[in-house]
């Protein structure tokens, strides 16, 4: 389809025509060159930096309305744009140009006793629909990623950033138009009707192949209920901290700060503390000292309390609730087993650490707890696809299947098997 | 839960208590030894060995009622057992706990700048319904597998086979039990009402983590229409076998009899043949009489019929279906790009192969027929686990996520990020 075109389907319906054209574009951008790719990605960077004026002058317009409908402090701040992050923007597209396509990479390869060479190739997945809150940079990120993964991608925002996503939705299409690839590779669904919604987690009339969910538990709960195609589950990060009654002081303090606080709003954010009772009356002091120096709320179960008086009392909805900020549950176990039970009960399978010098422990803890990513002496925060090396990423999934951790361009291709033969017919 | 309980339950609701049965077996599965896991497929298919009489009269049981109820010869016979078909369904089982266990393996791992050490470990997946069809061998083997691959399993069967499955489902038990392990890591649903199948659709109160269909297109739309979890994908497969300007006469010959007569009821069997125009006349005669000595129906394009005038005409739902029987369609095609455009228009994405001596067509062909199995110079039939060297399998994944193509014990499976750390924080 032709700008022209998608301004025409846009006046109306505003996905009328969106599932045939991001399957046409998938086609094209899948059949490119990883070259071509790159070359997309480098002018969709340059068009960010292009655009800049544009785009952040309707974040204003976003950020202004933002601030008058009285959206929280917190919130305004992640949809605030300002040349740095602008510039930020722009960077981490150069960065996803400059990653190996994943497209056609042999993951293995194998040859049978008849002859057969068999190899498996990935491939990208198709269509994405990707519907996420409202943090512009995302729109820029989840479109390079689709991209350098060689799928096609509808991107949903949320309402608060449209005006944002929309300028940014316009400067990727630049750099597509530029660089020879269709600019349906990369759509953008400019309605804030809620409704829409519902129609992509029906996939589009068969047009999308995955769901990338990214937001709160109204957005999760709506997925899960409504969805007919696969999803990336994106649950929340309950996650824990658990110190062993072997644990290293130091590394105990620091591990538990920095996963509690390094930042407080992202989804590796430890919100529970679980301690051995043999080691709380000497290690749990300093601990929650550290902790609500820096300003962090405790709420302790009756053990806790009877240590480190300071807290508030935990209630039992407490051990389920992601705060995703300076809050923190704090719980005296019995050993490992008794955190491996509150951790299976209680935990979302997203990220736990243990802090334990103690070898055996720290292994059984890393079979045992069933999470998408265990650590052993580490902070739950490295729950993140550039931590892990594996370039940018536009969630942490908490499916099991598929991608489970950073969703990464390799996240985003499947692979299908090519077998080479000279003949071969089967007895 | 105990046989005693099990009992109970079966006695009121056929589901009653088999989601958190199948959970608590899970973890004592998922966490055994791989060697308990061996021990007890070993003693699984001793046990089938031991339990022949009762699973022989109970198939007989099986048989007389298809027999009486008028159901065809080909689906009887794959109910079909005898000692010697019955010790193959052992032997499958005893292959299965001689292969390899994937639970724990490392598929990668690497160190990071700051001393993190990352691995990427194979876990279990979880609760596994396997939905199929009347089949009793398929009640052995994808129990067997799940077992292997450190799930649990609900086996939810044919209502056919119903008898024979309940023999070799006691069988298993028993073997289970012997074993040490609980009986209720594999469940199978004994009652034959349909409503139960919807329930397992709708993940059974959050019991299950992954459904696996096998059967024909009434089941496939269903799963597609209720399913609430995630579904390893079992279209039809509409394969094609492409036969280019640059074929081999002889492999032509070769591979497109055995693509399609090899086993006309396999879903890894030819469906349609695409001729190019320029070698239809001299190839397209002698393939089309050595189907048709074979004892293949044939239904042409206009164009085939010119050449070879033995054909019925092909109608457009021809190309869409899925014969399972000595029939074939044949198109005259002009080049690559045409057939691949059929291959993607028609096709469903499970297995297609190009017969040619020419490797930059093979090559483009490969590269672009998007199904999950491409071959080059070779039949169709080989899409089987077996054949590609993974060992048994259950069935071979038409969709884009997570397993595609065949499914072993492997791609039962999902993986977890292990981290090891020495007390790092992230900056």
């Amino acid at each position: 389809v032709t700008s022209a075109e998608l301004k025409t389907i846009a006046a109306g319906d505003p996905l009328a025509g969106m599932g045939p054209a991001a399957r046409r574009a998938f086609e094209a951008v899948s059949a490119a060159t990883p070259q071509a790719r790159t070359s997309a990605l480098k002018a969709m960077a340059a068009a960010v930096r292009a655009h800049a004026s544009a785009i952040l002058a309707a974040n204003a317009e976003d950020v202004a309305a933002a601030r008058e409908s009285g959206l929280s402090d917190a919130k305004t701040d992640r949809l605030l744009l300002d040349p740095k992050r602008l510039e930020g923007v722009a960077a981490a597209v150069d960065l996803i140009a400059a990653q190996d396509d994943p497209v056609g990479a042999e993951i293995a390869r194998w040859a049978r006793p008849n002859g057969l060479d068999i190899a498996r190739v990935r491939t990208p997945i198709g269509v994405v629909a990707m519907i996420y809150e409202s943090r512009p940079n995302v729109t820029a990120d989840a479109a390079a990623l689709c991209l350098r993964s060689g799928n096609a991608v509808i991107l949903r925002g949320g309402k608060e950033a449209q005006h944002s996503n929309a300028a940014i939705h316009a400067a990727l299409a630049d750099g597509l138009r530029k660089a020879g690839l269709p600019e349906a590779a990369i759509q953008l669904v400019a309605s804030p009707d809620r409704a829409l919604v519902g129609r992509l987690l029906a996939g589009l009339d068969g047009a999308i192949d995955l769901i990338i969910p990214r937001g709160g538990k109204t957005l999760v709960a709506r997925v899960n209920a409504e969805a007919r195609v696969p999803v990336f589950s994106h649950e929340e990060g309950i996650n824990h901290v658990y110190v062993h009654a072997a644990a290293d002081p130091q590394k105990a303090v620091a591990i538990a700060l920095n996963s509690k606080l390094r930042r407080t709003s992202v989804c590796g954010a430890a919100e529970t503390l679980l301690i051995d009772a043999a080691v709380a009356p000497t290690l749990l002091p300093p601990i929650a000292k550290a902790l609500v120096d820096a300003g962090c709320e405790l709420r302790g179960d009756t053990r806790a309390r009877e240590i480190a008086s300071a807290m508030k009392p935990a209630i039992e909805a407490d051990w389920d609730t992601e705060y995703l900020d300076a809050i923190l549950s704090v719980r005296v176990v019995d050993g490992l087993d008794a955190a491996v039970a509150h951790i299976a009960r209680h935990g979302s399978s997203h990220t736990d650490t243990i802090v334990t010098e103690d070898k055996v422990a720290a292994e059984a803890f890393l079979k045992r707890v069933d999470s998408a990513i265990v650590l052993w002496n580490a902070s739950t925060q490295f729950a993140d696809g550039g931590e892990f090396g594996m370039g940018a990423e536009i969630g942490i999934a908490t499916g099991r299947l598929h991608a489970r951790g950073p969703v990464g361009a390799e996240q985003l291709t499947t692979f299908k098997y090519v077998v080479r033969g000279t003949g071969q017919v089967r007895p």
